[in-house]
């Protein structure tokens, strides 16, 4: 029985200068927070978010069913990070599609939907517009700032961008930067989308259509790189959705028609995916992914990138995970450890790829367990 | 200096049935052959082709630059497979788009183009095609058949539909089976396609326009898995197309236009293959993958399926090929051995994935090179 979660929107004014040169102004953070914030101000844990999940991090809806947030086997009074002792906020990003500014609003300097002219945002540019909620919110410093995947991106970010304001940093799945294999896939995904005669540009609200074959198209290879090889054969295999007599080999024989139950379960995800999530967002979540790296001034080096933290450190990977393989993770870890931080490393042995950061393990969850139960004290 | 390639092509009448139940009649082989058939006729080799090939396999066409076959360092005088001993063929199989009969051509039943309705083929259909074309060159028995990725999945096939006209095969890059990712992949881009509106149902050749997004983004797809992470990362890696220099980062800031060289390299992929490749074909080779499972009727017992083999095999595999795996070629191995057949093993370790069967490397040269070089003198 999970508590009642209740999103909560804040307006900016002042224009948030984005690292691409542009600026946004007059936007809305979408938000939520599970716990107290203490007297001191000192428990507060950040929740960044991946591509496809949102601000409604725990909890359930009043009155929804199955309204679970996407980590509430994380989050939640008693859990992992637990909000009997952590005052825990979720915040959606600027461009995403479920609740905070993006690409299906209006942009007050024309008065039009923003669409494809939506400006493109950086994880730092996250990060800053995370900072003036927390500024919102008179949070000086966050106890943890903790993500999965891009979301670890983030928390690993925040150690950079605003190093005092940040104490403990767990950084889940995740890389210090793309590889060209992860920046090949997320272009195959965005070329779906566009080349998609729905995407009209990406201006195709105004058409009362959305590129839906793109969208499913961009989900079904998202989906194949979520899971491993073989929790892929040990779900699906080779099993038919539905074996024919007819012949001896149980196949129907059709290049079109669904033959083998993965092909099922993928044209489920896509489809589903492309009924909610928006196409601009897509494009702009991928990209904001490709361009993550913050090794990038300092010549590649990662060490000297990340000497300006401060943090403690808690960093994990799945071994299964082929999206952001623990290799990616161990970069960070050895970058961290040459600059004698204090990090905390945890490979899970896991089958379910990269997807495991989102699912129950025993392990995984008691080593976020100890870690958070390590600074709890000092947070009340 | 490559020798000169002429194609051929044989007219079959009498009706190829085909594994799905249905069959194809009137239909055309079109094929090459390099070096002399000697007087016993027992130094054929046959050589299968994979997705994206034919039977062009080695030597050029007179007066047409880069017109290489593609596997012309693997095939031709003193080559590994050295036609100055073999008499080789390349056949382009059914369904294809390179010259034998496909979707393409017009049905003698209907008098229509075939489109869509072309018949599913398998590998099993492939290789019954291809026994055909041995008769009417008055071939009994081949001296090796050999073929890469879905060309070895044929190889492996001849040996146990007609084990007796084989004395040796050579497997390279392949599998026994497609496992649930790698049909994961083929629907992606078999649904880019088949939803691309150009497609029109398969029927597309009436509307004159092709189904260039969805071939594109196929290709995309395909390229991304044909490729080892290590040698996109070495090849590409981050590598932007063209800095700007109006911020730090040299980023563009943009979601749809080029920023990184893996981009522009699968896009030029892409525009390429959809100017030649027929969507149908694509649909009906992907397929073809897709339902190779000799062990199925075997209740997936690859070892009582390989029974029936009588042949030898030199099979072939590369550690960066994560789409069919090393791992996949020792269960091959394996079953053979538990047979107590005669099988050499190569396990090439090479950086370029799935492509570097196509590639030289002195190794994998060698090794095959040896292979055929120990019953050469039997040939003669």
């Amino acid at each position: 029985m999970s508590f009642i979660a209740t999103p909560q929107s804040l307006h900016f004014d002042a224009p948030l200068p984005l690292q691409s040169g542009a600026s946004i102004r007059g936007y809305d953070l979408t938000y939520e927070t599970y716990g107290e914030l203490n007297a001191t101000r000192s428990n507060a844990v950040l929740i960044c978010h991946a591509l496809n999940a949102s601000h409604h991090v725990a909890g359930v809806y009043e009155a929804q069913a199955r309204s679970e947030g996407w980590w509430d086997n994380m989050v939640g009074p008693g859990k992992p990070v637990d909000t009997h002792r952590f005052f825990v906020i979720g915040v959606n990003n600027l461009g995403s599609c479920f609740g905070s500014t993006g690409p299906m609003h209006v942009n007050p300097e024309t008065g039009q939907v923003y669409g494809a002219d939506f400006p493109v945002v950086t994880v730092e540019d996250w990060v800053n517009a995370q900072a003036r909620l927390l500024d919102a919110l008179g949070i000086e410093q966050l106890a943890a700032v903790m993500g999965g995947s891009l979301g670890g991106m983030q928390a690993l970010s925040w150690t950079l961008q605003y190093p005092e304001r940040v104490r403990h940093a767990v950084v889940v799945a995740s890389a210090p930067n793309l590889t060209a294999e992860n920046i090949a896939f997320n272009e195959v995904a965005r070329r779906a989308i566009v080349t998609d005669p729905d995407f009209h540009g990406g201006h195709f609200y105004q058409h009362g259509v959305v590129p839906a074959r793109g969208l499913r198209i961009a989900r079904m290879i998202g989906h194949i790189t979520y899971l491993s090889d073989d929790v892929m054969n040990e779900k699906f295999g080779r099993e038919l959705r539905q074996a024919v007599s007819h012949n001896g080999s149980g196949y129907r024989f059709s290049t079109q028609d669904i033959e083998f139950q993965i092909e099922s379960y993928l044209r489920y995800q896509g489809d589903k995916f492309s009924e909610y999530f928006d196409a601009n967002t897509y494009l702009l979540i991928t990209r904001a992914l490709d361009y993550f790296d913050p090794a990038r001034a300092f010549g590649g080096d990662l060490t000297r990138a990340l000497a300006r933290t401060q943090a403690r450190f808690l960093l994990v990977s799945f071994t299964t995970d082929w999206r952001f393989s623990p290799a990616r993770s161990r970069e960070i870890v050895k970058a961290l450890q040459e600059n004698r931080r204090d990090v905390s490393y945890a490979e899970i042995d896991a089958p379910h790829g990269h997807d495991a950061f989102l699912l129950d393990d025993a392990r995984y969850m008691g080593v976020v367990r100890s870690y958070f139960d390590s600074f709890a004290g000092a947070a009340r």
